[in-house]
């Protein structure tokens, strides 16, 4: 068994189809409507939103979920309104737009999955929602481009990755497309992301694999610390390719590709975070369990402070300090270590790393070459708190002028 | 009993002298080092930061308030370097400036506290510090504006509070200084006050009163949702001026003078905010109960979205909701309504105020009206929950540009 190189684009996925077009939602002929479907019915698993307030897909999608898992055959997808705070009138919508899609598929309306993502708290218009549907149905083609592109936001470009596993029953592909670039939480995100597969997976399998798959990609990354009324990741198996996941091994490397296509789909958030002119990595370790380590890590990641200094190319690790301080954990600020770096391997033992902090009180480095480290697009941060063996990763980037020109002016 | 209008500046305090100099520990002869001395001993209350790294001088302080709370002769401050993340040799310092006030003050050690605030990690230059206190020490008086001026940060202007009040045994005086702007928390904040009264008060009573002040006030605050490791209020009661709280009556027009005091503070701490360019009250009614209706309150009050939308006067509720629904409390998302007003009087009530969204959808407001109350200087919002009758109220301020170019800049 082999995976190949993960890439930023997407072929064909056997059985599936997909279509990105422009139904009117958005502006100036901008796509903002596509259909991603199934000529047989998908094994589905979903992993959604942590916030008490839902949008209607997201209710919708729940919905279905627990009794039609698996026979799903579309899902259909718009921007430029999220459906979300739009009451029962909201559900409706979301309703009537898997019931058209199921006529134009010929399948069960059960069958359609929903995701909306937008300004919050208006109603669609549901004439052009009908034009969406009619334009994609009709245009269904390996159109992976155009509807990555239909989802997008106030992202800067779209986010795609496919891997394909060659396996001795033969090749399966794993490919995914997912848009989201601010209100990033520590849980998921103002994102939506859609993975199919042509193997053949149980429900207690993928189940498990997506849950697996996103705590390590998605529920790593933190843009601003919001979390969104939409947020929802879908993964549908088709079966297409005739591969099942037989044994452990297969069930391993399915795990492991899907896992490299969601932290892809994951870090390209982050590096489209809004206004975002870093990429940076947060490693605690060494925290009394791994909870407190993630605690730890998003509060570092979510504290505009240390964002603003990353911003900055100001190595002020007394910011990064005083977060951890405050993550409401058990922690000794005599057994703090920091290191910072440009390359991965932040580790004591690197020489490339520069240790800024130890036993909680700075070391006598060298503030010219710690602005060097800091002023590379991507930094590596290593926080060591010796509490425990608890440890954590998570992604963020920095906030700048322009995330906040991006947010005043979302609407206008 | 009465209570005198509360004005921003500071007389005479009975027993209390006090001076603010230049001791070279920030640049360009700035004031940096301030000293308030009592004629006798104080009886002392003190609030600390809640965050795990704790800045040497806090640690002193606690240490000394376990002891020495009803023998408190002094307090000596410096901006221009926290003392924290500075280890032993912090301590020591820490230590020694109270030695050394309390040779040219001719007391005890124990009697003196110390308030440090600026950048993290760097050893205090003890001998600025040794002039700071040659020169406060020579030169007391009633110079509270240099006091509050030598504590400021980012602060662009200094803050300061008093009121008399005038019993049947004489009148008294409560006088505050504070700084802040950046780094403010939910709870406390970057932030240093010292509140000094002549009137007589017992330990506990003191304590008590404290407490209550600051829940009511620099608990309620919040500019970026950073909590500090040096955020501290002091409350010294002298006795100078003979009149002792001796009934319930007194005490109650004590805590609310004491009150009003701490909000004037706390308010002056989120006007000059970095970068505010607007004081926002977010009210949460109806929450299932108080603590619940605090963290919702916090929760909006700390989204860099709404605080983004907010500096671009945009009125976008569903930002609002969305962070509502993340505070991890009990919530349904069909009972909520919201008001937005540019006067206090927000309630369902009032004529003034802006009903947005009502049972969880946006009512058919006129957007023109709410960009109009948006656009004022001064926002209040109204979320009610229909969950039981938990309440909270915080007020915060606006994520401008300017915020970002403030902490971007920070240490260069």
């Amino acid at each position: 068994m082999g995976i190949s190189d993960l890439v930023p684009e997407i072929g064909a996925v056997r059985g599936f189809q997909t279509a990105g077009v422009a139904s009117g939602l958005k502006k100036n002929n901008q796509l903002d409507f596509a259909l991603i479907s199934s000529d047989r019915p998908c094994v589905t698993a979903g992993v959604f939103t942590e916030n008490r307030v839902k949008a209607a897909p997201v209710i919708l999608d729940m919905a279905r979920l627990e009794h039609h898992a698996d026979k799903i055959r579309a899902v259909v997808m718009n921007s430029g309104g999220a459906n979300a705070c739009t009451g029962q009138q909201g559900i409706q919508n979301a309703e009537a737009t898997a019931r058209q899609v199921a006529e134009k598929l010929n399948c069960d309306e059960n069958a359609v999955l929903v995701l909306s993502t937008g300004v919050i708290g208006q109603q669609l218009d549901m004439e052009k929602v009908a034009q969406g549907i009619a334009q994609s149905a009709a245009g269904l083609g390996d159109y992976w481009k155009d509807t990555a592109q239909s989802i997008m936001t106030t992202d800067t470009r779209s986010k795609m990755a496919s891997v394909t596993v060659s396996t001795n029953d033969g090749e399966y592909t794993i490919a995914g497309i997912a848009k989201g670039s601010g209100m990033i939480a520590p849980n998921m995100a103002t994102m939506l992301a859609v993975i199919v597969t042509d193997a053949s997976i149980h429900q207690v399998q993928i189940d498990r694999s997506l849950g697996t798959a996103v705590n390590h990609s998605f529920n790593r990354i933190v843009v601003d610390g919001d979390m969104s009324t939409n947020d929802t990741v879908f993964l549908l198996a088709n079966g297409a390719s005739g591969v099942r996941l037989k044994t452990s091994d297969h069930q391993a490397t399915f795990q492991k590709a899907l896992n490299a296509v969601c932290q892809k789909l994951a870090r390209d958030i982050v590096l489209d975070g809004e206004g975002a002119t870093k990429f940076i990595t947060i490693n605690v370790h060494g925290a009394a369990n791994d909870a407190d380590a993630r605690k730890i890590a998003n509060t570092i990641a979510t504290s505009a402070l240390v964002k603003t200094a990353f911003y900055g190319n100001d190595a002020n690790w007394g910011r990064i300090i005083a977060a951890a301080g405050r993550a409401g954990v058990s922690l000794d600020a005599d057994r703090l270590a920091l290191w910072i770096s440009a390359s991965e391997e932040v580790t004591d033992l690197s020489g490339d790393a520069l240790l800024m902090v130890r036993n909680g009180t700075p070391t006598p480095y060298s503030e010219a070459r710690a602005t060097e480290i800091i002023s590379n697009e991507s930094v590596f941060v290593l926080l060591t708190c010796g509490m425990g063996d608890g440890w954590a990763t998570v992604w963020t980037c920095d906030l700048s002028h322009e995330y906040v020109s991006i947010n005043a002016d979302y609407r206008t």
